[in-house]
């Protein structure tokens, strides 16, 4: 798996992704129906790094020890499977705290591509000389994100209570989540 | 003084307040520099309610007892010194948590503008059927709008260690409050 900047190619593979998740409605608070353009325009938007995680599809013409490689075969095999974007959480004084998003296509869940782009996120964010980085909004459901971000270092320091509206549970406790990237 | 939606007319007054309150660099994180397109553009975005707070300027034309009025010159009169935002906090799941933000022209100060507009924001978010408000961002040194904010009922429920870079104090801390709209 290669994780890398996206490109304006990307865009349709994203959307893909993107659409996937905000429908199921469970970990963003997003309009389940929102258009393409405004999703892409959110996930584009002026100041936020975005970026792809891909990896070649299984069964794809893959180069074979002792057999040519068909290489344009291959270009198009790659598959998109996650991105995530990066951007400043705030402008002025509170730039220096980085935000991030990450979303991974469900047929590709449980192979770690979350874990992959967050640490990958967590050097981005160091090499942008970030202080900090600062998730606004954890649904507290969705216990393997949070899992994810404590193990990373993050640290639960705010609860709001009741502010996501569950599509199976109701309302909802949401967390907001922090780690320092001075240390370690 | 009277607080009411905005109009058109009001975005010179608008943008001559914000202006200030963002150059001061203390209680915002938004660039010090920013355009009066962006700025005007952030505070009446779609979904964005705008609010003024306006009063008669002290010795203009008001209407005296007994003597004609010049009602063309009493309406030039009237200024706009404060003005606010409501609007939801998120979108989707998030949507019934409703955010604010608040600016008092620097002349206005200690004459309880801030306070007027907060209940009547806290009052126009309960008529938009909101649950509940949250702020994200109360920088920890803006000790007159924390006590506000606890005086009309809410509550730190986060602090972001050293969120904030304070043009004279240097990093400190932020809070994001947040109380309920369904009682009292």
């Amino acid at each position: 798996m290669k994780i890398r900047p996206s490109t304006e190619a990307d865009r349709d593979a994203i959307w893909d992704i993107f659409r996937e998740v905000v429908a199921a409605g469970d970990t963003y608070a997003l309009d389940p129906n929102i258009s393409r353009e405004d999703a892409l325009a959110y996930w584009f938007a002026p100041g936020t790094h975005t970026y792809v995680a891909e990896t070649d599809a299984i069964g794809d013409g893959a180069a074979v020890p002792g057999k040519p490689t068909a290489s344009p075969t291959i270009i198009r095999a790659r598959q998109v499977l996650g991105t995530y974007i990066l951007k400043p959480n705030q402008s002025g004084g509170g730039s220096h705290v980085a935000n991030a998003g990450f979303m991974v296509s469900a047929r590709a869940r449980g192979q770690r591509i979350g874990r992959a782009m967050a640490e990958h996120c967590l050097s981005e964010a160091r090499r942008l000389c970030f202080r900090a980085m600062q998730f606004n909004y954890v649904i507290s459901t969705n216990i393997p994100a949070i899992r994810l971000w404590q193990d990373l270092g993050f640290t639960i320091v705010g609860t709001l209570p009741g502010a996501f509206r569950h599509p199976e549970n109701g309302y909802v406790d949401v967390y907001v989540m922090y780690r320092s990237l001075l240390e370690k």
